[in-house]
């Protein structure tokens, strides 16, 4: 068998994850037992959800020093025990940080051939199907709203802007600095962006919507929480993807004043949610946003670093916040 | 015209509410104009809500010093300008701190004289229908869940937290002494109490809601709502119903650890809400409510101080924790 490269997860991150919490391991790429496939990845995606796994329990198993880091990506089968695969197979699953992954088929899902593989990994997979659940169907956003979305030149954010715009609303973003302000708002359609480094997110929240905030798709967590909640409109609603501002944090940070006092004077809905509860409707939604990309309403940008040596810097990078769209590394 | 005794609020408090922000004012009682009405008040509500108004603007203006005391009453029409309206009528309405209060007839509810008034000023009043709306509407227990309530002894925990036990769940309430913790338990039929003033709330309620909790009616806000979080289940709902643990505070609190992390990964929905909001099926709930209590199912328990000399203690005494169900002055 191959030789089998693989990133493990050695130590636990306290503050800023980096290459020194992995080592990299040689292994024998395993057999693939019965029901199981043998994929070989081409694409890893990178995540800030990666980061919350390492750090305790979330909505799945806490990752323990010693496994193989977890992560999403695709990859052809190379060799199938598994009923409904075969060699050649397009497909995408939980394969850990990896060359070769031994799956269960049934973990697995099997891709059209045609369709982009950095789409499938991003704009038509997890990613987007957050934005599009998460927007639509817990922020309910309706024409001629306004729609705040936080760290919206990563990967969720960005498509969740584009499609709050294609619902007719007034679309803000806020992001890390200047130039994604301007990629924000010159290639993806955004009507405004925050920069919430530059300081005064009330003050620039107050210019940006100037008529309150009707939905905030939150992937930060942190001050821009506190100050979207001091902007919201009544009835306002706030859609909680992430935290991504409190998962390299050493200590938690206080929660957001205005709750609940805001949410009661406001009648401000908060709700936090995971895209696996929708996948009863993945299908429907998968064709909405392949449609949407292919007749060019809905950009799908993505940021693919090459090399599967790269992985731990990627994985540091993201939370620099040097990614414009959704991360992937090239195996 | 008969001399009209009136509450000005006087002086707007830092921390804790009191006499001293009060001024007894001596004043004559205003002719109703045309589609007026003059209402001789008889029992006035004292709620939580009070000490928000003089803090700063809810979803009402906010109260200027100067100015009678605001605050919901029941009495007799003395002498009517407005059509539906006739002497002997009993009413309803924000008559504010004062023995006569002329006001517009649109704004009055007429009652039923068969009622009892304290139950029309409780729990068939704001009162119960902000239990009733906030615990069915936003919470929306399921039989078999448990539900938690803070400021379970007030007048509107108390109302829900028999409102869960009617919907077939494991109900806890909160509250801030032994005697109170036992009064929920022996007469009300609450499962089980937790004493917020006794510590380890996180420990009381691992005790009390063994099962993690699904609905939290949050009355408080604070550390109670901080300890709730991290107990409540995947799907669990909070409604957010009022902030009484900070409307006495000089400097706002700290919001609750755990917003927005936990939000996300037990996808939790936190809702605020003001009764009039569901106005549109008040009839329907008020009669839910008066079979209940005809019925003997559920109590309307009420703590009526005497004399329109100390509407100011009355609510000193609220923020205390002095009283058991609704609190109102006779006056």
């Amino acid at each position: 068998m191959a030789v089998n490269k693989q990133w493990i997860y050695a130590q636990k991150p306290e503050g800023d994850v980096g290459p020194q919490h992995f080592e990299l391991r040689e292994s024998e790429t395993r057999e693939p037992a019965d029901g199981e496939v043998l994929v070989k990845t081409t694409l890893l995606s990178l995540d800030p959800a990666s980061r919350a796994w390492m750090a305790g329990r979330t909505y799945r198993s806490q990752l323990e020093p010693g496994e193989v880091m977890a992560g999403w990506g695709l990859g052809e089968v190379v060799k199938s025990n598994a009923r409904n695969y075969s060699a050649g197979d397009f497909v995408s699953g939980d394969f850990g940080w990896q060359q070769f992954a031994t799956v269960p088929g049934r973990q697995l899902t099997k891709h059209d051939r045609r369709q982009k593989p950095e789409h499938i990994l991003g704009v038509l997979g997890v990613t987007g199907l957050t934005a599009y659940f998460g927007l639509l169907d817990v922020g309910r956003p309706r024409a001629g709203e306004t729609v705040l979305v936080s760290g919206a030149a990563g990967a969720v954010g960005s498509i969740a802007g584009q499609l709050a715009k294609i619902a007719g609303c007034h679309v803000v973003g806020s992001t890390g600095s200047k130039e994604k302000c301007e990629w924000l708002t010159r290639e993806l359609g955004f009507d405004a962006a925050v920069d919430y480094r530059a300081g005064d997110l009330i003050g620039q929240l107050r210019a940006t919507c100037p008529r309150g905030i009707d939905v905030y798709f939150d992937n930060t967590g942190g001050e821009m929480l506190t100050a979207a909640l001091s902007r919201m409109n009544v009835f306002g609603r706030v859609a909680c993807c992430g935290v991504v501002s409190q998962y390299n944090a050493t200590r938690p940070s206080p929660g957001p004043q205005g709750v609940p006092g805001f949410l009661v004077t406001k009648r401000i809905r908060m709700e936090g949610f995971v895209v696996m509860d929708f996948y009863g409707r993945r299908a429907q939604a998968e064709a909405a946003l392949a449609e949407l990309v292919e007749s060019g309403r809905l950009k799908a940008p993505v940021d693919v670093v090459e090399g599967f040596a790269k992985m731990p810097e990627a994985l540091a990078g993201l939370f620099a916040g040097k990614n414009r769209g959704k991360l992937m590394v090239r195996v």
